[in-house]
């Protein structure tokens, strides 16, 4: 959002049940007002149809569960990872259970390439699980 | 919407940019205004709300894609069916190509329920693919 | 599947407590053995990749509860199906309460104007809620 | 896997015709063999269906993005972590463009309480976008 961006006041009509079940939701999630909770629908959707372009540029966060035990699987992943030392920001490694590790990735770059680094991850022999979430800057919105 | 409920009118505020990216989305999706894809945004939340509730009363819609050349799967399938037959409103059936079938069953009851029955028919032999949509009439949203 | 598709066996190598978990979950899904499970997962994987592809031949179940108390709806409904006579294959339509209808119609087509044409009756006034389910019956798989 | 988790092998049969497309798919997402590939998919299922009970031990991955021109939302955002000491393993802070910042969580606990939390950071104003992944150890899968 550039600073100069205005914020700009509309009216919305709403049958009074419906608005008894949001304002009721809106509560439950936390949101001060009404408006903020539409800005973040409105923002979700908008993202989502960005994505859908698997040309855009985005942000990745994959989270990997792996085995530390499985034999050579450190070296490969970080091998890996310096394969791709343009796209990787940065990785933090929690230890889960005597066995587990969780690493999760920050990745910047198209979303085809965000995904088909996370599928290379993910496919690697010990890593137990994987998930990819995608999102994107936008237009600073 | 019971035909007594009242319409409600409130102001919404947002960044112009926001507005203006807004405005486009609903014009690509066909609304007629804002409020309008307001209320399917809140609505599209409810839903999703309760359905996580798996005791929610709901309606499934369930799309199986079969091979009607597997022996015997025709006769398993409507006696799966007449097993079921409180949770299974209709069924429509369509011949897609010369082997495959494509049939979309509606179902309601308990969502748990209904995910169960879905589980029961994709799993089939010869059932090549299958998924389910559940919603929910909700208090008359 | 052509009738003259050959069954090939393989080996599979799996830890005996995640098979155990495996044989479990096929049970409780309802699937007769492995193999049939293991079929419907990668199935699944290859419609999901081929349902990237926006220009996909696909088939789509688009699920829609309305309030047939709004005005004109139903003329609108049935207009708007009229100009897209040759995606909408049929329609089927369930009583769900005093003042709600739902709504399956199947659709067939590029899945990129299946969506388009389900988002424009989605945005329809009195449409409280829709969901639209893509699928493709593949290379026969 | 414990250590001592034994490994056994099992037949799995499957039309030619779609065992090359598996094939295909496992070569274009980097498995080194079928079997790896199969585990994975399996092991996303179990992981899907523990998570679908709320009251799962789960760990979390909170994509965040806000403006970190927005008056007090740092100080918000800080406080509000440290209210939830126990469930936040750890964050990390990435410089997306001169407004927007980038913040990942790591979060741990029952998968509801970690969807309270999320719900909360996301609703702050000036938040833009957040997205939550939930994961679980397993038993060790």
């Amino acid at each position: 959002m550039p600073k100069s961006d205005l914020l700009i006041r509309f009216g919305v009509s709403m049958e009074q049940s419906l608005l008894r079940e949001f304002d009721s939701l809106c509560a439950e999630k936390g949101y001060a007002n009404r408006s903020e909770a539409i800005r973040d629908m409105i923002r979700d959707l908008l993202v989502e149809k960005e994505l859908a372009n698997e040309n855009t540029e985005g942000v990745g966060t994959l989270t990997l569960i792996y085995n530390h035990h499985q034999r050579e699987l450190e070296e490969k992943l970080t091998e890996y990872q310096h394969h791709h030392l343009q796209a990787i920001i940065s990785t933090v490694h929690i230890h889960l259970t005597h066995h587990l590790c969780l690493e999760v990735m920050l990745l910047k770059g198209k979303t085809k390439d965000i995904k088909k680094i996370a599928d290379g991850l993910i496919a690697t022999k010990g890593v137990k699980h994987g998930k990819l979430v995608l999102t994107t800057a936008g237009k600073e919105k």
